[in-house]
């Protein structure tokens, strides 16, 4: 069972910041901006790698949601960057899928 | 009308690497990784700052579609990093939604 399984199930603390029937967001606990959330679905998909057509719902509501919440961390005036790490190139450390807000300073370019 | 605008009404050039009713693929023409591409909407969206919750299933598409096309593009065995980048923090250039997809390197961290 990867951690972010264990946070769904509260097994593990996080500091959520967001959480409905499909997904749930909390803090980085290794930020790398001001403001670092990782928004997570609730189903255990593992890379972005592995999702399949019947995952679409699900991928749409986490995006819509990843904005929600950006909204709601005051980060949508300013602007944010969202990111998806997928395996080994993508530097993926836990293999179930998340995408990381990132905002409060300016994101520099390249992305990595 | 943004450059993207026309690179989906075929005004200008393109390397399209995908292309369905919805969705277009095209190589980034500054290209930060070996394989770097965009995919964007065709409906008009600015940003994530601008999403509303009728554009679920386009979002789910674009990410699914994102996922085929690094697939596609031989990025899945090995990995690759999404990154969408929302107004002036999040370094955003052309005011219409995109999903750079990067891969053929190990992608650092932080992203920018």
């Amino acid at each position: 069972m990867t951690i972010f399984k264990k946070i769904i199930n509260k097994e593990v603390p996080a500091d959520i910041v967001y959480e409905d029937e499909f997904c749930m967001a909390f803090k980085d606990i290794h930020p790398k901006a001001p403001t670092h959330v990782l928004i997570i679905p609730k189903k255990e998909i593992p890379s972005m790698a592995e999702v399949a057509p019947e995952d679409k719902e699900i991928l749409g509501h986490l995006l819509l949601k990843a904005a929600e919440v950006a909204e709601q961390l005051g980060l949508k005036e300013k602007g944010y960057r969202l990111v998806i790490n997928t395996r080994q190139h993508g530097g993926q450390e836990v293999p179930h899928l998340h995408i990381h807000i990132l905002g409060g300073r300016p994101l520099k370019w390249p992305p990595g």
